[in-house]
């Protein structure tokens, strides 16, 4: 028997796995809920069929959307993070000794659940003692904190269905209000490649580029994400990500990755052109 | 009817594009040659099943294994581009115009004339009064040149089958005796990401580095290539490829580009890693 696992990066553009087995499958109040094992990419959970997580591949991501703010900002020690609650980033942050508070907001526990069982690895740092867990909506969740936090990250799904709500002017807006001064909010961005994740990364940076005074975009290669083409949003009220980053101190704590590195940090910034043309655009008419 | 056309990116991921029509399909002496009209990606080249270039994302490809050099060397004039004969190529090299001689190598008539034929946009500069096309294997060909060209582009399908010759050892001392003292040798380097095809770069990187003085590696997001990540050699006998960047020379030609920028050309040497570590342990076996 072959079984494969198919998503579509695009209407017409399909991504296929091949599965070794289906080992979890659920239907919670928020999503569908899958979890395979897989020849390539080992275990992949999936959400409504969209790929979030790959064991051979989400390093990547996880590197990119922490260690970037985390070199940038001189001080961190409180972070929100808003979204699937599989650990990946938990684990990238508890690596800082300085870190010490994780407020991670996810709203559906099946798949906190689902991660602990058939991802123990990436979730095993969701037991440290500086991880606080809320089954809550983030919307509501956040309303509530004012100046609070040195970073937010924003480790949503697509801003398409359940999710949506994560890419509105409001949202960007009340993760403004929970940040101190001199905050940053990381968010993943989608995909320039295909036109609708285009259209939907344009207008999230429109929101994101009229909230925030500092507001870039930064890229990274995934191989499970649509075109393998993958953005990340950095904003802050104080930090540019270039001029503020402390390679020094950041190669100082000797931390070992697969992905991320200081002058990676920087080239990540340069964008291709096209993408620039499309940044100026949306930015101009904010 | 549903119609597509699936690669395999490796044993157990498979990468499918939507077919309109399968325009043109012929066996020549050397290999499998299809063209289709897609939805999502416009007219696509495949040789032995394998896409060369879709019209949607190959400005990528042609602009960074192009622009790449040709903004380092101060006066590239004769260049040899040897592989796939579509034109994407020839058309981005044919806009300098201190460029007087453009030699271009293909082993099979079939390919030119199908691109000819069903790629007429991407062919049109084949017409060039400075192109001269030669029907020949490019072994044989490279062999009777020494120090001629200043540029030499290896625009080669993948090191597997009727273009293994093209990542030997043998072939890369041939071209550094076909450059001039100061000749670039850019190159199709593959991708990292998948297993098989890592080992081929490495392999590939390390007899490069062991036959040029310089020899560096740069990345492209190339949506219809392996795991969306595409890596480009970048080989010379003095420029090295950020050093020697020539931002000013190249921002006053005034070339409109899709993908290059002189910023990005700086951030795709700025690499992942485990490609580092992938390049330095091959670095230091040579």
């Amino acid at each position: 028997m072959e079984l494969w696992f198919s998503e579509f990066h695009a209407p017409d553009v399909k991504h296929s796995i091949k599965v070794k087995r289906h080992l979890y499958s659920e239907t919670s109040d928020y999503q569908q809920i899958d979890i395979f094992e897989t020849f390539e990419f080992g275990r992949v959970l999936a959400l409504d069929g969209n790929v979030m997580l790959t064991e051979r591949d989400e390093f990547i991501y996880d590197e990119m959307i922490t260690h970037v703010p985390m070199s940038v900002h001189p001080n961190i020690r409180d972070i929100l993070i808003i979204g699937v609650g599989d650990g990946g980033v938990v684990g990238q942050l508890t690596r800082y000794k300085t870190v010490e508070r994780i407020d991670l907001v996810e709203m559906d526990p099946l798949v906190l659940d689902a991660c602990r069982k058939y991802l123990p690895e990436n979730s095993s740092q969701l037991n440290d003692s500086r991880v606080n867990i809320y089954f809550d909506n983030a919307l509501r969740f956040i309303r509530r904190c004012k100046e609070e936090y040195d970073l937010i990250i924003v480790d949503s799904p697509d801003p398409f269905g359940p999710s949506e709500g994560f890419f509105t002017r409001e949202f960007y807006g009340i993760c403004y209000n929970a940040l101190k001064s001199d905050g940053i909010m990381v968010n993943q961005q989608g995909s320039p490649f295909y036109k609708h994740d285009a259209e939907a990364m344009k207008r999230s940076h429109k929101r994101i580029a009229s909230t925030f005074p500092v507001s870039r975009v930064y890229q990274a290669h995934i191989p499970t994400y649509a075109a393998g083409y993958w953005l990340f949003g950095f904003a802050s009220k104080k930090y540019h990500p270039i001029d503020d980053l402390n390679v020094e101190k950041w190669l100082a704590l000797h931390l070992t990755t697969q992905y991320y590195t200081t002058k990676l940090h920087i080239g990540s910034f340069y964008l291709p052109a096209f993408l620039e043309r499309m940044l100026e655009e949306v930015e101009q008419s904010c």
